[in-house]
């Protein structure tokens, strides 16, 4: 009962306790010291080539206690460790699987070997479930009970809260959003699985379909438009043919899709489609209060929700369609890190 | 508190009241007197051509009262009356909305006429998350905490607990797991939706794929053995073109496959793997402990349910994978009465 009713405190920031989150991700680890989405102290390391886990654990354990120094702050003045981390993970057993962005990992207690280093409580989750958490508590979902939360950038993931409580599953590997298959004859995405969202619709999946494009001949203009937007122009200016995935990114395809290139608005429209779908699925599913939209690729704005929500207004059963909310995240980037911190709340 | 521990108090079946309940279906309405799973009376009667409520609630109530005469049970004997009807419905306000298979039948205040009548505590939910409540505490899923029912028969329903909680939704009308996409580029289903998982893998998708191939001239052996196989054989056997409609149905196609009919067991490899497909999703969303498979089309066994694995173990995450135990239900017929019983237990 304690978790159901969690929300209701966190009104009052200056009545929650200091917490250390930690945002694991494969291309930067984040630190902080936290009261409630109120950010004391930051640091930021790069992960590397190398993760690791005997590299990159000294390096975590150094920047919490860089991130507790520059907020003035003793080890004694913290009430607990948030992790979030990439999928998948046992939130249970504090086990990190083996994430396909952190080479090297394979079956890594990292909650232990954090209580170990610091003897403190420590939660860890995947990072879109942390990040659901931190919505729900100090973002968009707040005043909700049961919200969908779902991240659209390089991947898609999700995080779903069903009366105040995160949906973990048995094994702590539930809301795999992104993992559900919305075109179940079509191509291999790389978690195995045929047709997944994220196979379709996340961020790599925009960068790669405009690729493919370009290099069946099927892209001048936003080939053209692509080489005028990025920093590689000018080195490869005189290049006969330079290489799609050195200048081409989803967020070239959404600049060229504002600009009115026809394949980059058709692929954003594409886009937006399946996510739409994905969202009807969602509300079949869960018939939610509320779905919170975060990641990148939403920051891509009226051209892609608004080809998502005919698609939503179309397909999906009234009743459900008519009672739920889909809303922008808040957290912006900090979601990472308030998620994580968010945790101890959540667990104590 | 109390509804996460009802599975534990159900073991004990002489301790249960004794509950009334109604299985309220397109083509009959059954109702019964019950203790637990164990039946004390049965009372059946057809739904008919015209269901309107003010025709079909006074049948209804008569045969609760049938059922209870049958029994030789006092209403003041009974603990309250359970009902499971057609989605979709709103299990918190006890409101019927339009089940596509009621005509006539329009946010129909269903639980508050009953207890207008009877003056007993009344619940209703949709039939599948019903049945999956029964399964859960007298089925299959005993002594599990997150189970996930799907029924394949006429169409594809689903029913979900967590933490031993029904996962209702916002409106009462979440786990309609059958209108899942699974092909969001492909054919429109009756709900509104495209690509539904009931439209490619419930009874009517197979009856309407095997017509469809007869039709269009590609069926004749499995025209030949529905024919042999079907009662209309004798009167229709002089007609030049009898409809496909009058004499395939899915029961007859899974037998043509059984007898090696490559048209038929065409028909049922691709129903299993749509349905493997859907259950991909459902173990990435729900990371569920146990899927429990109900309904007519799963009788057709192992020519079914052998590919439908085989799908699974190609494409879903090996941690929740490994973690799900799929089965067949229990309950048998009486699971839409012995599920809408359990619906005191559970609300009590």
């Amino acid at each position: 009962m304690s978790k159901q009713t969690a929300q209701s405190h966190m009104t009052q920031q200056n009545d929650l306790p200091m917490v250390a989150a930690v945002d694991l991700g494969g291309t930067q680890i984040r630190t902080a010291v936290l009261r409630g989405d109120r950010l004391l102290s930051r640091v930021g390391l790069l992960t590397g080539d190398d993760p690791l886990p005997k590299r990159i654990l000294p390096r975590i354990f150094a920047a919490i206690d860089q991130a507790l120094d520059e907020a003035g702050v003793r080890l004694d003045q913290i009430a607990g460790i948030g992790v979030g981390a990439p999928g998948p993970l046992n939130s249970r057993t504090g086990v990190v699987y083996a994430p396909p962005n952190l080479a090297g990992w394979h079956n890594v207690p990292l909650r232990d070997l954090l209580e170990q280093q610091f003897h403190l409580p420590t939660f860890i989750e995947n990072d879109a479930n942390a990040a659901a958490l931190g919505e729900y508590m100090f973002g968009a979902g707040r005043g909700c009970t049961d919200i969908v939360y779902l991240t659209i950038s390089t991947g898609i993931g999700g995080g779903v809260i069903l009366g105040g409580k995160l949906l973990q599953g048995i094994s702590g590997t539930a809301a795999e959003l992104g993992h559900m298959s919305i075109d179940w004859q079509g191509e291999r995405c790389n978690c195995g699985n045929i047709g997944c969202l994220e196979q379709i619709a996340s961020g790599v999946a925009i960068a790669r379909r405009a690729r493919a494009a370009i290099a069946a001949g099927k892209g001048n203009e936003l080939r053209a438009f692509a080489l005028s937007h990025s920093a590689l122009e000018r080195s490869n200016y005189d290049e006969s043919e330079p290489d799609p995935s050195t200048y081409v990114s989803a967020r070239i395809v959404a600049l060229a899709a504002k600009a009115g290139v026809p394949l980059a608005e058709e692929i954003v429209r594409t886009t937006a489609e399946a996510i739409g779908v994905g969202l009807v699925n969602i509300i079949h599913i869960f018939n939610p209060e509320m779905i919170i939209l975060g990641g990148g690729v939403t920051q891509i704005g009226a051209m892609l929700l608004e080809p998502m929500q005919r698609v939503m207004r179309e397909r999906a059963m009234q009743v459900p369609y008519e009672a739920v909310k889909i809303v922008l995240a808040q957290l912006g980037s900090n979601v990472g890190l308030v998620g994580a911190g968010a945790l101890i709340y959540y667990n104590r």
